[in-house]
């Protein structure tokens, strides 16, 4: 099955909104079998949504439109989609009383706009929004499928969890597509290309291959399509094993995700704790762990310890150190692993010490100097890194790569 | 001047790599005022990149395409290219020794792929990439212009600022496009939209208005255009000092994108320095503040206490306040924000403490409940809030909002 995703909304043109629901929705059709044609972002004006219906592929089965179903008069996708079928919005009763329910529940009273709400083109059967106010919208057009949803992003992410897969779920049928992703993590893209190259050109015909690099990872993913999903998964596991083979010490982990998700199962596998120390990260480690769900199970806290007086002050990290060798050295990064460690009785502990930039650098540490500590109960290791001169990447970088170092203390690899 | 913007590539379509390229080049470009009036994200296959051109709008004045210039066997764009043109791909020598440059200084050696790099449609024009190795390129078609880019973001962006901007600025004359943006914190959508519903529908015709929701801010952005830019500036401000005299104490910003932004310059002014202790923010304060070039000449650091045991022994939170109220009350999270400014001697400090969820909520305290408190040399304050019951929407929205609490006491206005 093939699909085009269009997202409407002018916040998305001007640049103050960065389309993060493509990318969501592209993920989870995917995983069923539903391969995305095209995404589309248009103005919110009734003539760019007519213009940007008629100019859907013909190869599409289904259209998934977010945006402009909101309570404000820059909302028009409902008008448009009336017009594009020559038909009126009428009351729908079910959909008002959901609105009053919401407003009453969040102790507000209706308002024009919230009854405006519950008006919807005639001809759609209404998909339910749970958690918000402005009803999905499905319509049949020839062959195709249109669907119109919130551009909220938690309301649009519901919608299409529990209304919309299950529905195009039931209409896959002997179109199997399988994903396995690689991640990599200690050798830029072309390197891994050069390492890979006769590998690559071996697979077959029906797998394809795809290097998506970001900052401090490239992920290597393999989709397989066919008819028979456990044949699929055989050949896919066979290209695995083979990349194990050829590149086993740059392999740091499959499908999940994030680094900060794969340490988290480990720690909880193991009933262990973490702590982190973070100097040119900033706290962002931290916030990566925390963003898991039930991180709280293994992460005892942190420090972000900005300043050397921070550091000597509230880590203990010794004054000598930081004067004989800089805060960014192996002897403070060790430091700060072992006290954070300690401080926090965790069994874990990660510790950043860099110049993130822009500013900051000498001739002997320029911007993207950076050291990275790992520390059990029985060592502490440590590593420098030459990052670059970007300073969001530079800490973005710094981050996954203590994750990494993490894993691996964990799974006692070399570092 | 209309522009398209078109990225290319199948991690975009797969849904792995979100595409923020657009939403960045729209914004630096609207800017100079240059009106995006589509965005177009399509697979790296040679036959979607020409159907692609052949469907940019009449209306379009310039196209900017980026992706699948990388050195992989997935990077098409330069063949499509050629393919559509009619012309070959032939070697220019002055990209040759950039990239052999490149290669030296990372200490590297060329290969087959870093010279397919110096291959190029012989009809293009050179877009210097300073900062990698694929060169951008710049066509003319019929009336339009056609530039071709690096999918990298900081290449993009490079390339963007130091190149293309120049160039289209130049071919911009008389068509002013002046933006100002208002962020508020503490209305939902619906009901700023209601408050300013009078104002509203008595804005210029040439001025348009978008609210721009995102966890925590509603941002309002002013759009005047045309041909004089003092006189728009004047009709501009004259509808941003009608909106002040409306929702003054929504108002948290103008312009500057980011709350933490707002913050460090007020902190520089004062030459005042900050801390953070963060329980369910879990460091994204502490991120966010360092996300910012120069933050640590007011930022001393923080700690993430997300253990109840942490915050007792870390932060000297006391035990018996802890049992009596419960982590996720007024008196810890007051005594948190008291504890880490004497701690980390700084003028301010902010603390968090309530429950992201998915878990730990309770009949009492749901999912949701955040507690978060300001602090200076002579005052603490607090406020509660019940967030939603979505993990990462609670934490950035508890995050935001407790910067905004920060400005207020920085401005020494009402909390």
């Amino acid at each position: 099955m093939k699909a085009e995703i269009i997202t409407i909304g002018d916040e998305i043109l001007i640049g103050h909104t960065t389309d993060t629901n493509s990318a969501w929705m592209a993920n989870k059709l995917n995983l069923i079998g539903v391969d995305i044609i095209r995404i589309t972002s248009i103005s919110d004006k009734k003539e760019e949504v007519i213009k940007a219906i008629d100019n859907v592929s013909e190869n599409a089965d289904v259209v998934l439109m977010t945006g402009g179903l909101g309570p404000t008069n820059d909302d028009i996708t409902k008008e448009s989609l009336a017009d594009y079928f020559g038909v009126k919005l009428v009351l729908n009763e079910a959909v008002l009383r959901h609105i009053e329910q919401f407003v009453i529940k969040r102790k507000a009273f209706m308002n024009d706009r919230n009854i405006k709400q519950a008006y919807l083109p005639e001809n759609c059967e209404i998909i339910h929004n749970k958690i918000g106010t402005a009803a999905g919208m499905l319509f049949h057009m020839n062959n195709k499928i249109l669907i119109s949803m919130p551009g909220v992003p938690y309301e649009m992410k519901e919608m299409i969890t529990s209304e919309i897969i299950p529905l195009l779920s039931k209409q896959q049928k002997g179109n199997e597509i399988i994903h396995k992703a690689i991640l990599t993590q200690g050798a830029p893209e072309s390197k891994l290309a050069e390492l890979l190259e006769d590998w690559e050109s071996n697979i077959p015909k029906h797998i394809s291959l795809a290097y998506l690099p970001s900052p401090g990872i490239v992920k290597l993913r393999l989709t397989a399509r066919g008819s028979k999903k456990a044949l699929l998964n055989e050949q896919i596991n066979k290209q695995v094993q083979e990349l194990q083979a050829l590149i086993p010490n740059l392999i740091c982990g499959f499908d999940a995700d994030r680094l900060e998700e794969i340490v988290g199962n480990l720690l909880k596998a193991k009933k262990m704790t973490l702590s982190t120390a973070e100097s040119c990260t900033g706290g962002t480690i931290a916030k990566l762990i925390t963003s898991i769900p039930g991180s709280s199970e293994y992460f005892t806290g942190g420090i972000v310890a900005y300043t050397n007086n921070i550091k000597s002050k509230i880590l203990a990290v010794s004054k000598r150190n930081i004067e004989d060798y800089g805060a960014v050295s192996k002897q403070v990064v060790e430091e700060m692993a072992v006290r954070v460690r300690d401080l926090y009785k965790s069994n874990y502990s990660v510790a950043t010490s860099g110049i993130a930039g822009p500013s900051g650098g000498t001739k002997d540490k320029p911007v993207g100097t950076t050291w990275i500590a790992v520390a059990n109960e029985s060592t502490v290791i440590s590593k420098k890194f030459i990052l670059g001169d970007q300073r969001e990447r530079n800490i973005q970088r710094a981050s996954v790569t203590a994750l990494n170092m993490l894993q691996k203390l964990l799974l006692n690899k070399e570092i």
